[in-house]
């Protein structure tokens, strides 16, 4: 029998800014961009990219670091381990990550690369196309995991982002070693398909061996883990490797199953879609806490689109008004 | 008769990076800090203001550079001269003010001190306390001014704040010798009363000498200014000192007095303040715009009060909305 967690729930994740911009439909497609999507960007792409972006707002961001900002707003303990570089940038993101009341105390990295940021370009429908220059995030050494920290923490989450580059994705291993060890959940989201392409192969060991207890996926996600086109075949395949499965369609709602039992949840309304940069984040930040409290699938699911549509509704991938309130108001 | 200005307007003012986070009420007071007022804090000061402030959000501002990025979305030709170092603010700085359309090629200062910033807590009413790390920004040279860029603009526009540090202080009045050889404009605004009260003298001599043309100013830095409590008095000790006076008074709205005749404007209406940070940039940015296009004193004040509006119904001191747009619309 585990000892009682000293956090509720602590996340590895990239570790960076967002650089985000209002922009005209076509700027995305003049540069090349795959609208809605994320991608990998080196320095000289991120100059280009940047130099043709209008006037910007810096906001912190990070996946996993998002969904801790939710899940803190809702009054989950949380501890965040990342990597930044001694920047300017990475204070920025320290700053806004303790100030949101997360543990976070991996030190930053001295030296080349800066921070990671990620530019954010935002037509005027509220879609968000990513641009992800990863700096010192992608060398967040499997030293830097603290194997007690894991081991006191009820829930451990895993941003797909930090699969690909190497070192991140052996601290992962290790910090998985570690939660399992102390008997500890393993949640995962998936992040994004093409991550999926590149290390599926890893993905379906983890999850046949039974290391993921709790699996979230976006519709394409689901796709390339299944290679099932048809969500409800997608749903059907991954429910079958993991405890819990939850899948997000966008403004289609979401789909949880567990031990066979199915719950799905509509979208919550929105005034208007100013940025959707965060939306998923926040979704898995709200079922998440919902979960660990023992919330039953559809009510968890719920407080995820609540979550989600708060963030929708502005700037950032951040919440901005009081979750609790929100949550406490609208879930009933 | 001077040749036609390559810029409508040059500016000389802070480059600093707005660092800002909504806040509890009785934040400001825990801190000491005075509600609503400008403070210019040391480095020490900085880290204890911002470790108690909530995740926030930077944002490119500096007085003058807000009222400039006003003016290029307004349409005016716009040039900037201003301090950032070498770090990852200052390209930020430098990144969104050209993005705005505005030339500003003063060289990055490489060392120490970092690039300013201005600590800015917002309350829940939309109003904004500033607390200013002047960094970079306090090294301005003399040997920054470029006379023929300076002699090329129609209007220099110089900003109160930096008067205080003496060699931006020395590089102003450079400037001002090469506008005033050139038979170009010069705009002055006050910023903040303590600047005035530090520099009153300076401020007398530069009117009495009859070297600023036009004079921006809220109520409490023309009581400031003239001694006189009363604004009426005020107003009419200052007129007879500039050709050109504009006052601001939040939202009371705004006079402007030239030659005699004196015209008023009420605030615009604003859906929700979320805050006031910038009000007083752009509503110069307004205003001066329309003067350089030669409309009446009340059509000019007019354009001023809908740019107030717009960037005090956002975070941020930079306009957001299409500001030529909305002045074509709501000008009549």
């Amino acid at each position: 029998m585990p000892v009682p967690p000293s956090y509720d729930v602590i996340a590895i994740g990239n570790a960076i800014v967002d650089v985000m911009a209002p922009c005209r439909d076509a700027l995305v497609a003049e540069l090349g961009l795959e609208r809605g999507g994320m991608a990998l960007i080196d320095a000289e792409r991120a100059r280009e990219i940047y130099a043709a972006m209008g006037p910007a707002k810096e906001i912190s961001g990070g996946s996993a670091a998002n969904t801790l900002a939710g899940m803190a707003a809702l009054g989950a303990r949380c501890a965040f381990i990342g990597q930044v570089a001694d920047d300017q940038l990475g204070e920025v993101f320290q700053h806004d990550i303790r100030a949101g009341g997360i543990a976070f105390d991996t030190p930053a990295r001295v030296g080349d690369p800066p921070t990671g940021r990620c530019l954010i370009l935002v037509t005027e429908d509220g879609e968000r196309t990513m641009n992800t220059l990863l700096g010192a995030s992608q060398f967040l050494a499997p030293e830097s995991i603290d194997e007690t920290l894991i081991a006191g923490a009820g829930v451990l989450y895993l941003e797909g982002y930090m699969w690909d580059p190497e070192e991140p994705r052996a601290a992962m291993r290790r910090a998985i070693k570690a939660a399992r060890a102390a008997g500890r959940k393993v949640a995962f989201t998936a992040s994004e398909s093409f991550i999926i392409d590149l290390h599926r192969g890893d993905f379906l060991e983890l999850l046949e061996a039974g290391e993921i207890d709790i699996l979230f996926v976006n519709e394409h996600e689901l796709a390339a883990l299944t290679g099932e086109r048809a969500f409800e075949a997608g749903l059907a395949a991954a429910a079958a490797k993991v405890p819990l499965l939850v899948a997000t369609r966008g403004a289609a709602g979401a789909v949880a199953v567990e031990g066979g039992e199915r719950a799905e949840v509509a979208a919550e309304p929105v005034a208007r879609v100013v940025d959707t940069t965060g939306a998923g984040d926040l979704f898995a930040a709200g079922f998440l806490t919902g979960h660990i409290r023992g919330e039953p699938l559809a009510r968890a699911l719920k407080i995820g689109a609540i979550c989600a549509a708060e963030v929708i509704g502005h700037y950032g991938a951040r919440p901005e008004a009081n979750l609790s309130t929100l949550v406490a108001e609208r879930l009933g």
